[in-house]
């Protein structure tokens, strides 16, 4: 099989699962618990916190980690608990836990406003800093690598632009498809940030919400008072280990899976029809997520062709396959033509060229063949 | 090692996170994928929405499952999220995941009260029904066993009495200490019950919340609409896997478990040496849980001295470890005296009356040698 719908999901890396698997068969002990297995527990959480920091350049004195259940509670924990925070501000390309949150708010009355994207799914930045310094804005989240097209937003220098404009607006940022993949040392500008294991080859039902020490947060779920208070919950220990672990593969090799991934993106990108293809993700995307549209056809039915030979993509993001476009690709500004043959295909570090080449071989041929039976 | 701290969290069970192990290694889509890998996980995820229904004896035309990342999710979905419900009522021998709930609707000036209890644990259901006679109540939570003392609420005479006084209430039991435990079949005048996957010997980071159809529900988390669009996040199938058969094992047993853990409990409460130490547990509590107090003792030093000979014990809630006394425990009556001395003694079905002689053996023999040490 080859799996190329890793935005999707990763699979669970084998050493990460190895190491991390005493904490389901020996120390299963109750963090919470003041003997010394338990003890030992909570300590084996601080030291995943301090591992999840040093991967992105963070002091422990300036930042914590709250860990979660997935990256759709650490975004929902940052949008709905830091406050009222007037007006909130997000962008059309965000993973449907920002956007369906921001709705949310709207519901509620709240001031909530979705700022455009340019072709290849990036925030429109002159829209963004024009409406802030017209309107005003509380709270922006921006997601750092959009899920769909790859589109790498500076979440950086916007969050240092934001704050330049008004230091008390609170910036979030989703990270799911960023964290272990995008070398990056963020910006002090940046006040929350979602990660998430899945995506990185550690478990489903682990995320993580970075935060500034400095920033508010009130707590989403309440209870015995874990992760200091702002999540409550006896702590997914062996997720939380494995996500370590797996972090710290990610990281040791981030610069070199980065150039492996670019090479195996680019070999398909070079290679695909471009009598059949568009490529929608944008040459400076992550290297991880390749947007493509077979033009005129069904990306739902070259999924189905693929999966034939063996091949896994994605039709849009997973997380919303149940809507017939994608919201995202549409907000790019793509028509129906184009809407409807998206295919996303989506890589892992431990993605091949030899992969690479038997896709291109049968995603052209298949493709080839469909338009030859609709002629 | 004996561990008898089973009610802050049991060990794994072997087998049921053997038989869940494809879930990591080989079919580790994403649920919400749209080929065969992924459709096949999220049948999977219906089939342990099945097994529970059926562990209670409930029709899946009549009740829903929710999973979640723990009890205290599912806890805080219930009573943040059925609507506005007007005034709120729970006891004060709730877990803190209700309890904290509570506090929070309080300070958001919601009417919220907490009814007393009787001397074992349980909620005065005098009280209770008193007070919503008089004062109307529009939202009731009421724990199904006890976590401290083990003492059961009968939650379907008391969800029934409430629906008898005014049928619009709504009714939750958090059962996070009963599900897998003690045999139950539910009232149908119970609109939500929580489970926990970490309290019957499968992972921390999975739960439950049981939903009547016809109660309403809003999400606490938002996102790709997972859940039924009532809990948004990739769901976590390894341990939503692991939960399903580890609670079959346990449905299996249910009666002779219960049993067991019944003589196991019974050896530890005759044997213990009166002179020294009070039972807090009534004589009809859960059999899982045995709370004692050694009398002008402190509950940490026994519990200490316990774990230097290989034993594990609780002193109070692991969730509320934080607090001097045990804030259920004193709602029960009791003095400092008392209080200060209490251990909680939880067992598991793997319990035996080998691993009973040797606590008693031992914790007599301690409380009496500190007795003498205070001379």
């Amino acid at each position: 099989m080859i799996y190329f719908d890793n935005a999707a999901t990763t699979r669970p890396s084998e050493s990460a699962v190895k190491k991390a698997e005493k904490f389901i068969k020996d120390d299963y002990f109750n963090p919470s618990a003041l003997y010394r297995g338990g003890l030992s527990c909570a300590k084996e959480i601080g030291v995943a916190k301090e591992s999840v920091l040093k991967n992105l350049g963070l002091s422990p004195t300036k930042y914590e980690v709250i860990f979660t259940s997935c990256g759709s509670e650490s975004d929902n924990t940052a949008i709905f608990c830091s406050g009222n925070r007037g007006t909130y501000l997000t962008d059309k390309g965000e993973h449907s836990a920002v956007y369906q949150s921001f709705t949310e708010l709207s519901r509620k009355k709240a001031a909530v406003h979705f700022i455009g994207l340019n072709k290849d799914g990036s925030v429109n930045t002159e829209e963004l800093f024009d409406y802030v310094q017209t309107n005003g804005a509380g709270f922006v989240s921006i997601v750092h690598v959009n899920n769909e097209t790859g589109a790498i937003n500076d979440v950086n220098a916007i969050a240092d632009q934001l704050k330049r404009i008004n230091p008390s607006i609170i910036f979030h940022s989703d990270g799911v498809q960023a964290y272990g993949k995008i070398p990056f040392v963020f910006s002090e500008n940046i006040d929350f940030y979602s990660i998430s294991a899945h995506k990185i080859n550690a478990l489903k039902g682990c995320g993580a919400l970075i935060k500034k020490r400095k920033s508010n947060l009130f707590p989403l779920i309440f209870g015995g008072g874990q992760e200091n208070g702002l999540r409550s919950g006896t702590e997914n220990v062996f997720g939380i280990k494995t996500f370590q672990y797996a972090g710290e593969e990610h990281y040791a090799d981030i610069y070199a899976n980065f150039e492996k991934v670019q090479s195996v993106n680019g070999y398909i990108r070079e290679n695909l029809d471009k009598n059949l293809f568009t490529v929608i993700s944008g040459e400076n995307a992550s290297p991880y997520i390749l947007s493509i549209s077979a033009k005129g056809l069904k990306g739902e039915v070259i999924m189905h062709a693929l999966e034939d030979c063996g091949i896994i993509v994605g039709n849009g993001s997973a997380c919303s396959s149940r809507h017939r476009f994608s919201r995202v690709i549409e907000a790019c500004g793509y028509d129906k033509g184009v809407l409807d043959g998206v295919v996303r295909v989506s890589f892992s570090q431990d993605s091949t060229l030899e992969e690479a080449k038997e896709f291109i071989d049968r995603i052209n041929e298949i493709a080839k063949r469909l338009k030859e039976v609709m002629k």
